[in-house]
């Protein structure tokens, strides 16, 4: 089928995720036809850096055999059967120990789902039935944070704080407040005055959590959830002044901490979890993309002793789960993912090298006349658009500099993704060093014709300040 | 790995889906290794016919080997790339073509979805969406039924109407009301002195309808979901005069109709979808498991031209999607299935030859002392399982009759599921009469010992009304 062949067909029936159906069907989707190592291929012949490794999941990268030879071997053996009643089979258990060793030593069991949301909503089923079966339903208020993501579910988005996804589809999930998110770029150093250093920023952002229980009543909060590094929210690493402050405070009022690890999980900080980086020790873990490098769907729920002990315990039956809970090929691809990650090293090597190497060739784009911050940690790393280099002064909001950015990077043979005008980038994590320095490179090309771009406007507004 | 090595460590580490977790780690799972057309294995050796098609999905049945090498094909070329950033990949393009070939002509639109849970929650977004956009913002109610089921994301198990699931998670999501369900064995034949006859008593399920939206305010109801058959509630066909007066109350008050298809989908009732036996045309169809048969998760909304127009012309971006909407594998295999499907005549057979020919076996079981009513409709059907069959009345719940039912069937070789008291099978429809013989005969041996096992309690309860 030719390109042209494809879109009609798509613009006609494929309603996409997070899109402007018309704008796109106008427009003709990109048609993705292969992929292999870090690089995608398109049906007009074009070759392109996947600098989001798919959506956060790549982390094995594109065209490995061996995970494709375990989907294979599985789908012959048992392509499919439920958890529900009293069964289980292979995958679902070699994965179920295999995660359990991976994870904190607190953490022994898991509870599968079919995708991150999946993941993110039990995770409110559980922590509201912890404290239910603990005598004490009235604590059943979970705490999210303003731009964070937990998922697209009703649920998984009320815990989230996107606002334009709360403008749409009717009321929330009730019981869910949201506080404000350590993102210093964005906020802190735009605070009072003359802004605020990181250090107190994280502080001031943690002090937010403990106004927000004491404003709801710590005998009514069940738990706070919050991703480590917020992914989709714009590649966010919070001081590191912020992360040990909510622990304390959390420990203060005896609430539970939801770590979202959907992102962050299985290399992408240089740890097998991101909670491990920042020494956090998470009740509950929802997990899910690089769980299977995205070959095939599947997430869970890694449930912390203190919890699992009480629904074990106490609980009798739990009225929740999903028919591919557990899916036995998508288990096993897992399994097999988990396996090759730790037998590579990777996750070692993002920590030890490829980590450092990126954090210092994306530090070199810091220099670029419309990049007000560059940041990273492993294998993600975010560039701060900005008009005004010297205050720090963000483009028109008409402009779309983010969108036009992202667009020139695709046409130049780079997947960056723009949240507002944030450019992030997340790669798969068997990314070598020269693909990091041609990445690298693709990104200042795509800044310098940006900027060019948007040269006029952002002077006119740099003059003001100038 | 041996038997008891397998349940050590799924008791370990693996928390099961609808499942009391300490009971199950206590007694051991059992291991299911493998299957081959409506059989699956064991790992002690045993052989079981799967009266249940997996969990509803596995339409095309165990060991196809078709779907495993467009599985295989696919992974190779591409296993993974999202479409959320304006591109797209073949099999999604494919696959939202066939479905819209296969769907009636007023659907032309798909979204998809990794499951029928986040299916069920799309849904709820779109119909609220679309009144928005329609200027009505407070047109955002939708009614659903008890003993309804529409997945277990939170928004899910709201619309859903089963009361278990509600008692746990916390509050609901707001702006949904739920209404009878038309059960004539279960409700209908006990409502008034003597019973309804099950016309009148489809009849009244519908006023039921006409009563809620009155009480909430036609002008404030967006939509009605329903199973066409009730599945996971116990295969509950309504009676025939329950869709028709549904329908005309719907158009009555401009309320949409969503008719979960998750189940019914893609053969089950003999007919591509559910809704078609029925005459419905729907707004809104949640689709999954026989999608893809179970070989991978994939669900999605098929989107009636009412609504993909006001999404589409008016909405901009619509802010809901999932990382795996459309995974390429996932996509490929659903393909594959709905080829095979329409290839072999599979609808159409199980409308003209195995669904009568099921009507008619199982039929014969109906004259078996326990049990009081046998019904079936394409390839799904139940028994309701009686004390005393004369007056019909149940077994007393201490002794959970239908889960020893349950378990007597899968020791004797047959997946049969138990909801309460109500036997349901939904065997996967390649199944030959050969095999529905068995399955019948293994039934009634089943039934037989069931009886034998509660012989005393049975006649204790029996000597009042004899």
């Amino acid at each position: 089928m030719l390109t042209h062949e494809y879109q009609a067909r798509d613009g006609a029936h494929h309603l996409h995720p997070f899109t402007d159906f018309k704008a796109l069907a106008d427009q003709g989707s990109r048609v993705i036809t292969h992929g292999e190592g870090v690089y995608i291929h398109d049906s007009e012949g074009y070759r392109i850096l996947d600098g989001m490794a798919g959506l956060w999941c790549m982390n094995l990268g594109y065209g490995r055999r061996e995970l494709v030879e375990a989907a294979t071997a599985q789908l012959e053996q048992l392509p499919y059967y439920n958890t529900f009643f009293k069964t289980t089979h292979p995958p679902a258990v070699r994965l179920a120990e295999k995660l359990c060793a991976l994870a904190p030593p607190h953490i022994q069991h898991v509870f599968f789902t079919g995708s991150g949301s999946e993941a993110n909503d039990t995770v409110l089923r559980m922590v509201r039935r912890y404290w239910a079966l603990k005598g004490r339903p009235e604590k059943h208020w979970v705490i999210g944070r303003e731009n964070g993501y937990h998922g697209s579910t009703l649920a998984g988005m009320s815990l989230g704080g996107m606002a334009p996804m709360h403008g749409q589809g009717g009321p929330c999930v009730p019981g869910i407040a949201h506080i404000r998110q350590p993102y210093w770029f964005g906020e802190g150093r735009l605070d009072e005055a003359h802004g605020m250093s990181p250090e107190a920023f994280g502080q001031a952002c943690a002090a937010a959590l403990d106004d927000k229980i004491r404003e709801l009543g710590a005998e009514n909060v069940a738990a706070f959830i919050a991703e480590p590094v917020q992914g989709a929210g714009g590649a966010i690493m919070p001081p590191e002044s912020y992360w040990p402050a909510v622990k304390a405070v959390l420990a203060k009022y005896d609430i539970l901490l939801v770590a979202d690890e959907v992102i962050c999980g299985f290399g992408r900080l240089g740890e097998w979890f991101g909670s491990q980086h920042y020494g956090l020790e998470p009740d509950l873990m929802p997990i899910a993309k690089g769980l299977s490098s995205g070959y095939l769907p599947i997430g869970g729920v890694l449930v912390g002793e203190r919890v699992a002990e009480t629904l074990i315990e106490e609980g009798g039956e739990f009225f929740h789960g999903f028919t591919y809970s557990g899916h036995p090929a998508c288990a096993a691809v897992a399994l097999r993912n988990l396996e090759l990650l730790e037998a590579e090293g990777i996750v070692d090597r993002v920590r030890d090298d490829l980590g450092p190497y990126l954090a210092e060739r994306w530090a070199s784009l810091a220099d670029h006349p419309i990049v007000g911050e560059a940041r990273s940690l492993g294998l993600m790393g975010a560039l701060e658009l900005v008009a005004d280099k010297a205050t720090g002064q963000r483009f028109d909001k008409s402009l779309a500099a983010g969108n036009l950015c992202r667009d020139l990077c695709f046409t130049s043979g780079l997947v960056m993704r723009s949240v507002g005008d944030t450019m992030i980038i997340a790669p798969p994590l068997v990314i070598r060093r020269e693909e990091i320095d041609e990445l690298v490179e693709l990104a200042r090309h795509a800044l310098d014709e940006t900027a060019r771009r948007l040269t006029r406007t952002a002077q006119t507004q740099e003059e003001p300040s100038a």
